[in-house]
């Protein structure tokens, strides 16, 4: 058996999701994201990611996390609000003694459609397939993160 | 008096400066570099910025901290690192109790030389003499850290 967390990283809006594998059975724990007020300062915004997740980590005790990798080519404005977002939510794995592993986004649509261009709908549906969820995972950071939990489930299906 | 932290992120190195300001009078109480080895995993790296950070405000507890600001515009890879650095950066200092102010290189260099197109040795050497010390401060992130400190220094004097 092992608990994984998947991250999806952004400022505004933090995807999480947690999966729990039992003998090839795969299930859902819980998913959502953390949210920050726009209002708050960039500061103030990365404390409530960091805290958000550490209540998590508490709660669940994930064996293993994955978390989407940044691959901006454009634009670098809207990069570093996310790049800093992900600079706690590395922390935050690391300090709870995980080894977070980092994922494109070729990876994780290879591991849960098959493909590595598919489209976000078609990943949408079969994270929902996969964990046996009644409705499609919203919002779509909170899918991509079971979807980046499902990507870590299968790469290290080997240990 | 008023102790100023002044911090330059970096995820090889990270520049800090703690600087004292007592009746108009500044002084350098230490300055230096947190560096983290390449061969660390990016989530370790970041532990050990912020690790440093927490035991550099822990030891010194400044009233207030000045960080440069990432102005980027043209390489989002070397970006990346930088900002993942800086969220950990700021996530310290506001667990801290601070609220960390930003400044532009421009700012930085206008605070210390007095022009915004100051080139980095008269950074540097401006910042030896401001504070009184017998040897310019190296490594350049470290001096660029007591710059961000002699900054924010100048732009609290109002209150």
């Amino acid at each position: 058996m092992a608990v994984i967390l998947g991250v999806d990283p952004g400022l505004a809006s933090t995807g999480y999701g947690i999966i729990r594998e039992t003998r090839g059975r795969l299930e859902c724990l819980e998913y959502g994201v953390i949210r920050t007020p726009a209002q708050d300062s960039p500061g103030h915004r990365l404390e409530r990611i960091y805290s958000g997740l550490a209540d998590l980590l508490e709660r669940h005790r994930p064996d293993r996390a994955g978390i989407e990798g940044l691959y901006f080519t454009r634009n670098v404005t809207s990069a570093i609000p996310v790049a800093q977002a992900r600079g706690v939510i590395l922390l935050a794995l690391v300090r709870f003694g995980l080894e977070p592993r980092e994922y494109t986004p070729q990876q994780i649509k290879q591991a849960v459609v098959g493909t590595g261009q598919a489209e976000k709908e078609q990943v949408i549906q079969m994270v929902r397939v996969i964990l046996g969820l009644k409705d499609p995972p919203r919002p779509d950071h909170a899918a991509d993160a079971l979807a980046a939990a499902v990507a870590c489930m299968h790469s290290s299906s080997g240990r």
